[in-house]
């Protein structure tokens, strides 16, 4: 395996044999659908590897907790990867090393607070202390084999996060990671226009840049006007304020801080991952609590109402977040009453409309004051919008162009604002997960294909939740399932008894009895009669079963349920 | 049963008896949630059914078609139900209908749009010509019993909407239906305000108004704006233009048929409901359609692409729909290609937003021009947002306010418009399904609540798919399902053989075969010891089984799938 150290093993001699003296770009994870932002840079055997994201499931993936990128070429080529670099420390760039890193050992980069959520994580999966995490800053480059890194701060809405400007033999590639030109940012940290504008100037051969605001027309407000929205709120209040956020946004955490400070209100942190993420940044020095601001949420009783702030989680209408829970009144220490403000300080991220909206409802029905939604001022994105990614395409002026991140629509609206900007058309690609673009200095294109996809995990078992699994699951939720009990004397292939028939999911108009008998005496007819006792063989006569079970139950029922023929040899 | 005729029976006699000279508003549905519609309003021993519409599953609502608002207080009180009034004829005001009439015969009252679209849906559950459907207009009241009606015209979303003025011995009732207040709607049919003026000067004692759109500032623009994007692509369109829009449409529909005369296109009209639709629309003229200007989509080859407009259903994204079989080339007359405009003419549905990004990634993916979303100008609301339900609430000065439709939190936001506009806050009542508001000149207050709540439709069944159904489909979907089966010796209480064990949608990390092996020999350990042999009872003895199997399930796997233990008796 390549090391950090920066030596270049023997193994790079096949480099012109291996790929011509092009680069390799492989999405593994990131194109077509949001989350699970995965994909390998290759240049001679060298492979660096650029984040390593989870994504949460469809509705219709039932029973899956998480989806991973399918990284078995990561895997396979393990001996080839000379490091995974992280751009921030979101779930969707970093949710899969605990994965990864629990099947091959391999060096990872990020910068101090990145390191910092990953190791929780990594603590989580009890592989603390077994991987190699190494701090990368944006003052100093990095080796990586052919690779020279070096690391461009990036505002976003997890602070610590970076761009890249990647050094190859071929040309330079540059990925912009999760970004947005905030002029004013929290922690001062600008994006870093003047090395993106610099890297113009010397000839940039691919950029990468994040695609998911690429429909947003305009720029993204800056995130100082949440904080005079949230002012003014701070003084109307009559009684605590509540603000729901996502539990990484250590800008939004620490706007809420300060206002509550000024206002005289002390502050309770509640929700599991919220108080993890709160900690972890304080203790890196990313955020700013004055002393004795913070109070536990067990004191929340002792403080009076008005002198009270609560920090959350729930921002997504979640069932067992701290808010929801608020708000059904099942949580220990706080139940939202009606001389509380609630500001939900997020966007619902798509497919989560409903659980928000259901949250609202139970708060405004308990009486509070609920402060949200596109109008309220309480909320802005992390991703630049239209007229900031013209902006950095213009600085970095690319001869190759890729859009990542975002569904189809948001890659494919981000090509046509690159074509705005001059990039040739035939330069631009909007990639699939697992093709492989290569790139040199005269041309560019797509060249094959490796591994790639989804890895469902469900519970602790990961990748077994496949096609067929999720298939039954779907079908048992829509029709129910009927299971079919026939025993089978071995001795005469006759039938013993009467069998036994069990619905579960199964919702029927008349009598449930009446359909069972109904299956049954079907059942006893179908196989007594002196062809069918002849069948000998199980899987013919479980076929048989089925076919005549749902032969009935379509006729009596209209309805095809999941049908389960079991033949037990006695 | 009370009549059209408005003759009182005897039974009114009882009134001073029954409710004191009350009356009493009961929302049977569309209450807190979206859709469902439908509202009893009695005097003495006379009911008035107001609208009876369905509602379309959440998604956790596994394998539920439909949802019904419980009409069973109607169907116990079908005696003394005097009419069924339909404001208009969308999904969630007549959509429950054909079920309410399978039970119980009752004369039923709408535009004739609304009947004409009715009568559709009674032929598809076979019920045409068996219900008695009355034709009411603007122009003539109705008596049913103690109420005197008057319709008033309202614009909507679909053509021939209609408002209730509800005279009474205690007062009058106002009901807004579903309205908007485009001033120059395509119809040339305005909503009504002369007469809600009207009613306001003799004085209104309640009034019930829509508020879908209390948490949108300003006013909705008019259909006509809609028209004019339109115009401008067009224009420009370099082949086909397909418009995807809701079925009862028929603004949306007629705006579109005139474009297309206009610029020269021949339109076919694709997607079941849509084409019903608009045929019944057509014949009774709510929409006009130039003499050859509707080609039949088996045409759509012979019309050179810049000659031919689409108007299809999809615009929710559904699978099975048109839009979705274009864009997924698995429609049989069109499929969707590069020269393509695509106009998604509505906005999603809450829930919905996945469903139509899918459908546009895909369409975008085909090369197709994609034109929707909330800045595109190609869609307005069909309700009416917070200036024009103010102006409402000021022409009609009701005593009593209760905001109906939507969800909580947009009868919450009305109800603060009202108290805005004067209404005392005491006169305003956020009400329950189910729940009774007596009102009377002196006093309004809730006063008991009947039988109410949702009845869930799976396929045939109705009321069937009840709290057990979905739970258990919910505990399949989510952990799969393992099935054991013991063969029990009748003579001797002894087991025979090895159990039978077959999992279902159980997602495992390791091999499935030898988690089989695990269970069957934990079982016969468990089952084959003297003292569990003494079992005897079988419901124990299942018992017994299910909790092995759990345990050694959970230990090995850290999952709890439903487990059916199934004991056959030889």
């Amino acid at each position: 395996m390549y090391r950090a150290s920066g030596v270049v093993p023997e193994a790079l001699d096949h480099t012109q044999d291996m790929n011509n003296g092009y680069l390799r770009l492989i999405p593994l994870g990131g194109m077509g659908a949001i989350g699970k932002n995965m994909m390998a840079l290759e240049y001679g055997e060298a492979i660096l590897v650029i984040d390593a994201g989870l994504m949460f499931p469809d509705e219709d993936m039932l029973g899956i907790d998480l989806v991973l990128p399918d990284f078995s070429y990561i895997v396979e080529n393990q001996d080839r990867v000379v490091g995974v670099v992280l751009t921030h420390g979101h779930e969707d760039h970093i949710g899969a090393l605990p994965y990864l890193l629990n099947q091959v050992l391999l060096p990872v980069y990020g910068t101090r607070l990145t390191l910092g959520i990953l190791n929780g994580k990594l603590g989580e999966h009890r592989l603390q202390g077994a991987a190699d995490l190494n701090e990368i800053s944006e003052a100093r480059g990095l080796e990586l084999g052919p690779f020279s890194l070096s690391f461009l701060p990036v505002c976003h809405s997890i602070p610590d996060g970076v761009g890249l400007a990647i050094r190859t033999p071929v040309g330079t590639v540059v990925h912009s990671g999760d970004f947005k030109l905030d002029q004013t940012p929290i922690d001062q940290r600008l994006t870093a226009l003047h090395r993106f504008a610099e890297l113009g100037e010397e000839g940039v051969l691919l950029f990468l840049s994040d695609s998911t605001n690429a429909e947003v027309p305009g720029v993204i407000p800056p995130e100082l006007s949440v904080g005079e929205t949230l002012d003014g709120i701070f003084s109307q209040a009559p009684g605590r304020v509540l603000v729901a956020c996502f539990a990484s946004h250590m800008h939004r955490v620490q706007q809420v801080i300060d206002l509550s400070a000024r206002h005289g209100r002390s502050v309770a942190i509640v929700g599991r991952s919220m108080t993890r993420n709160v900690n972890i940044a304080e203790n890196l020095g990313y955020v700013n609590i004055p002393d004795g601001l913070i109070i536990r949420a067990q004191q929340i009783g002792e403080v009076p109402d008005d002198c009270l702030t609560v920090i959350c989680t729930g921002s997504q209408g979640e069932p067992m977040s701290a808010l929801a829970r608020m708000a059904s009144r099942a949580h220990q220490w706080v139940q939202v009453n009606e001389h509380d403000t609630v500001v939900i300080s997020a966007r619902p991220v798509p497919g989560n409309e409903r659980s928000v909206s259901r949250t609202v409802n139970r708060l405004l029905a308990r009486g509070a004051t609920v402060i949200q939604g596109p109008g309220a001022g309480v909320h802005v994105s992390g991703h630049a919008a239209q007229e900031e990614l013209k902006l950095l395409l213009n600085l970095v002026r690319p001869r190759y162009f890729v859009p990542i991140h975002g569904e189809y629509r948001h890659q494919h609206n981000h090509a046509r604002l690159a074509k705005e900007t001059g990039v040739a058309a035939d330069n631009i690609f909007i990639m699939e997960n697992g093709q492989v673009l290569e790139v040199g200095p005269e041309r560019a294109n797509i060249a094959g294909k490796v591994q790639a996809g989804m890895i469902l995990v469900d519970g602790l078992a990961m990748g077994e939740a496949g096609e067929l699994v999720l298939r039954d699951r779907h079908h048992v939720a829509t029709d129910g399932i009927i299971i079919v009990v026939v025993s089978l004397r071995t001795q005469d292939c006759g039938i013993t008894g009467i069998p036994e028939v069990v619905f579960r999911g199964f919702a029927h108009g008349g009598s449930l009895e009446e359909l069972v008998q109904d299956v049954q005496l079907e059942l006893v007819d179908a196989l007594h009669s002196d062809e069918l006792r002849q069948i000998g063989d199980v899987s013919l006569l479980k076929e048989h079963i089925h076919e005549v079970t749902q032969k009935l139950l379509f006729q009596k029922t209209r309805r095809r349920p999941m049908i389960l023929p079991i033949v037990v040899e006695v």
